[in-house]
């Protein structure tokens, strides 16, 4: 690799869209800084994603520079947080101006989109590896905890459920089904930003399923210490996901099944008609899937039995 | 791996030493929730550490834990910030609970010194690498630019320069001088942060060395519009360095090696009594190195030479 490399590929990431005031100092000196008002809270949240772990070799670069981003703006969304600012760590095994090109350019598509500045970061050199952190802003006293949700209140989960399983399950061949819209379900994921802002007074607690609604619910519930029961039918499962559950008995797989990148979120049922109102012109599905309960433990209805779903879940270091 | 491994590696990072009221919310939710007050400014930087590249394979795990935060609050101390919180992404290529309890041991026990408390983070599968981001606190006015440096200025460097490059051809095996001190600047830098904020109102810019000298300074210089004259004889080189330089010829050695994590300052001459009194009791060596030059460029004074620098430093990119 030629001397200046190292240069060029911080070139690619210079020229961004977004600048906020509030930026005092960003990308170039030992440090960004940052005004934050003292009305507010600031949200802060990293996630990390390895090559052969959390995507194929031959992922699409401009796909991944969007879904790095969004993961992590899902988690601002998940606190009602409005997504501000961002850093990148990007650890690449050599220098593919073609690859980072198109990595910046699915990365700053969707930073503009939410008017997300980089304000930093850190390129080296070592197996693909990228870390993101996402900082975003609310009310002093607005963010959404997992931790508040009572018993009686509703849970809802925007867009539709297992479609990035069943995207992940064609890219890797375990599946003859065709379905272009659960690929991008998998690649592409769109954070619920507008959505998670609105919840705000709202809604007792949220978390955005990326481990799978069963284990994440399961955060909420352990989080409050209460219990929970959903209806399968009430499951936002688009047509394909349940031709997938019907034809293989492989019904488990959109509860348990990571990178949905919806949001789980609770409401006491006195914000009922309040919230579907605030969110009716969203342009996000809405489904209501279940009650919260006294009682611990994560409980499914489906075909008239009472399922225990409590040790459903992903967890990084299981998996072999 | 066992099911359950990924908590327990969770529960290394759980029991922390430091916890700040101005944590809204810590580790375990979609984010961390912090409040800063209006009149200070939020610093950020962040640093990936990759084996093979940044450190050795057979590297002590202590040692490491200490070298990851200490490298990010050496960016703090360069802007003059109070450290504050931190983030640990951590990727792992399996679970070896005796490296994890060495590693979370450096790690808190640095924290512990700076108060810096762990709000969040990342663990997943992968090659071995670990990206931190540290937040600090300056008053809102009262950071450090490099891009503050002015003609007539004075260069100062704290500690010593050289050791770590002399630590790390130790450990590489390229010469038989023997220097445990050398091993212990490349492996537990001590990041100058009580130094960095006894700076604020002080110093005209500041950069921590840990690109090596020449290209740290050479940062000042670009940010600041200025060029700079170091005089050899004033660095401050431990003897076992000199010996090395004597002995090899290779006196780019100490100006070029990276990981000295010492600052590098300029400070106008109407403020160097104020400075060297404050820095007296601080028990952290310093060595008025050079001055700020109208004309641009690096140049260094030894026997009776002048010789240009501009080029010298460190780039990830550019070792093979």
């Amino acid at each position: 690799m030629a001397l200046g490399e190292f240069e060029l590929i911080r070139r690619f990431f210079t020229d961004q869209p977004v600048k906020h005031p509030s930026t005092m100092l960003g990308v170039g000196d030992d440090c960004a800084l940052l005004h934050v008002d003292g009305s507010q809270a600031l949200a802060i949240t990293t996630d990390t994603m390895v090559e052969g772990i959390h995507f194929l070799p031959d992922v699409d670069p401009e796909a991944l520079g969007h879904k790095v981003l969004a993961v992590n703006l899902s988690d601002l969304a998940a606190m009602g947080a409005e997504p501000r600012w961002v850093t990148l760590a990007l650890t690449l095994p050599h220098c593919d101006t073609t690859w980072l090109q198109n990595f910046a350019k699915g990365f700053f598509a969707l930073a503009k989109r939410y008017g997300v500045e980089l304000i930093g970061g850190d390129t080296t050199r070592g197996p693909l590896t990228i870390t993101v952190q996402a900082l975003g802003l609310t009310p002093r006293n607005g963010a959404l905890w997992r931790s508040g949700a009572c018993p009686g209140d509703l849970i809802y989960l925007t867009g539709e459920l297992g479609a990035a399983g069943l995207g992940l399950k064609i890219r890797q061949g375990r599946t003859a089904i065709e379905d272009r819209t659960a690929i991008a379900h998998l690649e592409r994921p769109e954070p619920r930003v507008d959505v998670g802002m609105k919840l705000r007074g709202l809604a007792s607690s949220c978390i955005d399923v990326s481990d799978g609604l069963a284990a994440d619910l399961g955060h909420i519930l352990e989080a409050s210490g209460v219990g929970a029961a959903l209806d399968w039918e009430r499951l936002p499962l688009p047509n394909r996901v349940r031709r997938y559950a019907r034809e293989t008995g492989d019904w488990r797989m959109p509860l348990s099944a990571g990178d949905d990148y919806e949001l789980c979120f609770t409401v006491p049922p006195a914000n009922r008609d309040q919230l579907e109102r605030s969110l009716a012109t969203s342009g996000v599905a809405l489904a209501l899937i279940g009650r919260i309960e006294p009682h611990t433990g994560l409980r499914l209805f489906k075909d008239g039995q009472s399922i225990d779903l409590s040790q459903d879940g992903y967890q990084h270091f299981s998996r072999d």
